[in-house]
């Protein structure tokens, strides 16, 4: 006998990991857009007489994250995975 | 007397920031959105027969990172941001 209920199961999920799939590849263009525009500010900031490390700029961010939250992410799930963005960011090769 | 080349470059800073910040909106839609597919795929792995936790899932995934990506942005970079993604998506509250 069959397992329909499993094999539906299945499916949906190949389908949903698809949709997973797609969504990444948008996500890996825009982390890649972000670091062109971090690079280029990087490069400008001697000239603009600002420090390389701006803690009040990071605090922004996190701000404008939660305020543009509207879940299933928590905020301070958001600001884990942001950690990791800022971190790269910073520690990136120019 | 004013200094013209720094004004220049903080007003070029700001630019770029103001275009972080959205590419920042997009990426908090697009993670929710993950998060959502991600919750629905939890919730059909007891009926799909399937572990909570796939280590062959997520090696597929860097997999298709690194082949997705084109820089600047390093794959090991893409790597260390994802883990935090997975992290999150992992022990997220459905």
């Amino acid at each position: 006998m069959s397992d329909q209920p499993s094999a539906d199961a299945q499916a949906r999920i190949a389908e949903l990991r698809q949709q997973i799939d797609d969504v990444d590849a948008r996500i890996v263009e825009l982390l890649n857009e972000r670091a062109r525009f971090s690079l280029e500010i990087r490069g400008l900031k001697p000239q603009a007489h600002l420090g390389l490390y701006d803690p009040k700029r990071e605090e922004e961010i996190f701000a404008r994250l939660a305020e543009q939250n509207r879940g299933p992410l928590y905020d301070e799930n958001l600001r884990e995975i942001y950690e990791a963005i800022l971190h790269v960011m910073k520690e990136m090769r120019g």
